[in-house]
């Protein structure tokens, strides 16, 4: 074999993307007229704020690089907005990325060389395993479940887990693909852990706002030991602009954000007219989260409504963000995924959720699972969940039948 | 010392920008009232087509995600182009990135794992070496000479650098920081070698347009062997978006894009409105390109023809891109571009270049050469370029007045 045919190592392990790979399934759907509900991606239907449409429509001259580290007024209204979380970021603590992705690509960089550990809890977000094999780190997982609600797991799990080469303990919070807000207690006890083993922490807290039932999002900038604590931020989903690319990397560590400096540098600068849009959303009053929290609010309660119908599921009620995990009496939630695509449809329509076996690096796990993402307006959700309760009955009696045979 | 305050070797090692890092200075100069000429940064003054921002007038509703392989109709008008150039690539051999960085990021990944090495030839755009080391990989120079005019090395030089470990080469042409556009000779014989060894060739060849004196810029898809090379490209400099972050990578080899496939997957998308607005760009004709090149060539004749009178320096006469590389009679560039923003002035204006030192690896090198970007109008870069030449006289006259003391 001639070697322009072998790639790397870690382009043949980066795993395709469980949200995005099934995609072809629904476009061939689409083609045959029917009507696919999209709760597979994380891609809201609500808005984007006129105010960053209208700054844009002013841009004009040049679109020139911007200072590497951002545009000066994003990062000071980063800071400000920081401050009315309590989270004492300055504005040079502060450096404007390509969406949260690079902030926990810089991240995880930073504090980790090839063969080193970044311990998860699984399951996560799944492009941190993308992230991490791109620069050639292991992701360690310490498994939460689904029949525990997938609260924090318990200490010795992640004494377990704990090898002399993990670095760091990456995490979303809320919760991305459960919809779980950790306790004060949880993430103390991860905090302590951390400072026990000397760990960095990165804490990918992109859904801050979205909490529900009064719930608060604690940032673990909240818990002390800030020199430990590099935060991963994006404005896609607090201001549907998952298009824009605009997010931030922050940490008290000066030498961390000397490091994140360098590697943005060499990338030269984010979009800049996002980042010239993006400050006016800052501007946004407490009003336009409120109303955001309570329609994901309301959509979760149709959500949970519904699927709990299904039986045989396990299902939780999120406390934040815009998704719900849940087991579901299948062996193989992927297949069943491509089967609504395939071979069901119900007055002409299916729906897509993302199988979650993806989100999990332990083999074998999240088999059963899948993710929905609300996204749509409540009356779409009801049908697209009722849709997926009668395809799932289908399904299983189908089983049972090709099983008798 | 605690752990956490350590980082990873990677982080440590990433340079800082060596066009960027001397900003503070020139910051400083302007705070003092000093106009500053900034020759230093490849961010031309040119105007942004004004299509671009007539179509993102037109955008509104939600800046969503697009597909993560970039908008079809904007992979479809990169095909469209390459195809103006004989350059075959399909609509599906093409995926947006976030900039020319991106491009050359994803191919180094694509083909190399930590420790291996990617060839190149020094002076070479600096970010390459940042790049390099993100994913902890070695950059290995093949050293051209101001003295050669910065041509290809000879053959014996790239077998002399050749290891087990190297996995591809990895140049700009035209040339960044030296304006030098190759023969087809030049590149026929690196073609050979790497068809010898067995290596990939990652092409950068976003100033593919902008050439001199009537030459053409080969692509490296010209030379057969298509499978073994990877195109980074960009819009950038192209149609004067730097700050867009839109670029392409494309090839033949389908194994090698499916690996950049699963990896824009994992960061999601390009920014959403400058792919939507870079759409438009496609439909300027020649005549756009004729001008803009005829623009930079009449710079490039200004700053040659002011610089040569500098007694005792090496310049050579740009074929492309709108850079000039120089060696010129000092000791150390930066120290000289340092005074030149805090200890010189004429008529209350300095000029920034960039020290050369950043575009080696080899250690020692390029310590008596500059960069200069001529991205000014032509009065402002005869201006520069003579105060150039003044500070120059004066911080010389100066030197060896200390140094008899």
């Amino acid at each position: 074999m001639e070697r322009h045919n072998s790639l790397s190592r870690r382009a043949q392990e980066i795993p395709a993307s469980p949200i995005r790979k099934l995609i072809p399934y629904a476009d061939e759907a689409k083609k045959r007229g029917i009507k696919v509900y999209h709760l597979n991606i994380g891609q809201p239907d609500l808005k984007t704020p006129q105010i960053y449409f209208d700054r844009i429509k002013g841009f004009s001259g040049v679109d020139d690089y911007t200072n590497s580290a951002g545009l000066i007024e994003l990062r000071e209204a980063f800071a400000k907005y920081y401050k009315t979380w309590s989270i004492p970021f300055e504005t040079n603590e502060i450096i404007i990325t390509e969406g949260g992705s690079e902030a926990v690509s810089f991240a995880i960089a930073t504090v980790a060389d090839p063969g080193d550990d970044i311990m998860v809890i699984e399951p996560f977000y799944a492009n941190y395993t993308a992230f991490s094999k791109f620069l050639s780190v292991n992701v360690v997982p310490v498994t939460s479940k689904p029949e525990n609600g997938y609260r924090m797991p318990p200490l010795e799990d992640f004494e377990r887990a704990l090898t002399s080469k993990t670095r760091a303990i990456l995490f979303p919070n809320p919760g991305n693909p459960n919809g779980v807000v950790y306790t004060k207690d949880e993430l103390q006890m991860l905090m302590d852990f951390a400072v026990r083993n000397d760990l960095y922490i990165i804490s990918d807290e992109v859904y801050r706002e979205i909490t529900f039932d009064g719930l608060k999002a604690y940032s673990m900038m909240d818990f002390g030991n800030q020199e430990r604590v590099i935060i991963a931020d994006s404005l896609s989903k607090r201001f549907n602009i998952c298009g824009a690319r605009i997010g931030a990397i922050s940490s008290k560590n000066k030498k961390i954000m000397d490091a994140v400096m360098r590697m943005a540098m060499a990338r030269l600068a984010a979009n800049h007219i996002s980042q010239y849009g993006a400050i006016g959303l800052f501007d946004l009053d407490n009003s336009y989260f409120k109303e955001m929290t309570k329609e994901y609010q309301n959509r979760r309660d149709v959500v949970y409504n519904e699927l709990k119908k299904i039986p045989g599921i396990i299902l939780n009620k999120p406390e934040g963000a815009f998704y719900m995990a849940a087991k579901i009496p299948v062996d193989d939630s992927e297949e069943f995924v491509k089967w609504m695509l395939q071979n069901f449809s119900y007055q002409n329509k299916t729906t897509m959720v993302a199988p979650l076996e993806g989100f999990y690096v332990t083999p074998n796990l999240g088999k059963s699972e899948i993710r929905i993402a609300y996204v749509l307006n409540s009356e779409e959700l009801k049908d697209a969940c009722s849709i997926l309760a009668r395809g799932l009955e289908v399904y299983n009696s189908e089983k049972k039948i090709s099983v008798k045979r």
